[in-house]
């Protein structure tokens, strides 16, 4: 038995993040799909609940300790599991591999997830092209300030030549781009870094289509 | 000469975090105002869009290297100087402090920030009432979260009897909610928190109206 559980929904970012740590390390794990929008959103069953207050995925469970946000999943996991370090070993270079997490972490995600688009269709009247634009603008927002930082450190990934998480957190950002079909173009250091990433295995293996809960096409 | 420069609004959220931390570990500092609103938002500025391409404060220079994100700034203050420690020492307890940073840190604040205030009232024509409501709604969503893990997690601070970077994040949610006319009934652990904190000279000295770029009142 894998002695970590990881509850996600297959295409929620923030599970893609974790689903890529957990392979780029090579660490087993149980895959408990939570379905965001079925049977009103599985997240908000009882016992889910009792798990996380929060109500979101990933949800990781790690020798009964639980813990949620993708930024403490992958930083714990990264002190837990010696393979393949997701965080440099520099405190300043850690540093700025963090900094570049939560430019997507806090400043994209949050203001475009299913969560704030129902609430802008609620509270606005927002139609499909309005939440549509919405995002778009917030993802091309975050995209211009990530671009402008790996024009610093960028190589083959968002910090030189060895992955980490920032690259587990600019894969499921540039998915989202595609989702509203933005266009890369401006953002050549993203999208090299983005089909370097693409081109591993284990990055192939955390996508949303290849999770036992994605839709069979 | 402070080996530390903060770049800092009297009034963000963000900037608050770092200062309490800074104060807490008692790190000299040298202030400089970034005004978010005046001359048309500083952060704006070509100088300091080549200090962080994401034109937001907190940014951190120390020795020539630069930071941001209150996060990042957080964990990396907390290795380069050992006074106080704002994150603990195992790896779990660690990153549950992380968890609950950043139930605010990604779940509440982008969410009812200037910039998306201003895009609300841009894109949906939201007024004033409606503009509070949103941010209201999200704060209360925040401190529900919140308020569940500290039913688990806290004693006179968020974790224990230990002061911690969830701390340094509760108190400016807290600052927020104020400003919303809040009622912190619903959530006792938040309140005794927020209180015991705030008693901290060191919080004291990091609040928004005792920062030099505050206005007179």
């Amino acid at each position: 038995m894998a002695e970590i559980t990881l509850y996600s929904y297959w295409r929620s970012s923030a599970s893609f993040r974790v689903r890529i740590g957990l392979k780029l390390k090579k660490i087993p794990y149980e895959y408990r799909a939570v379905h965001l929008i079925n049977d009103g959103g599985q997240q908000h069953s009882e016992a889910f609940r009792q798990l996380n207050p929060g109500r979101e995925v990933p949800t990781l469970v790690h020798q009964g300790r639980v813990l949620g946000q993708s930024v403490a999943i992958l930083l714990y996991l990264d002190e837990q599991f010696s393979t393949l370090s997701l965080f440099p070993k520099t405190s300043y270079e850690r540093a700025r591999v963090l900094q570049l997490c939560e430019i997507l972490n806090s400043g994209v995600q949050p203001i475009h997830n299913l969560r704030v688009l129902q609430e802008l269709e609620k509270r606005f009247g927002a139609d499909q092209n309005a939440k549509d634009e919405w995002s778009s603008y917030w993802i091309r927002r975050g995209l211009d300030i990530l671009e402008a930082e790996l024009v610093q450190t960028a190589g083959t990934y968002c910090i030189g030549g060895a992955i980490s998480a920032a690259d587990a957190f600019l894969v499921p950002g540039v998915y989202n781009a595609h989702r509203y079909k933005i266009s890369l173009a401006p953002y050549p250091n993203i999208e090299r870094v983005y089909k370097n990433c693409m081109a591993l295995e284990a990055v192939q293996a955390a996508a949303p289509e290849a999770q036992p809960d994605a839709p069979k096409s």
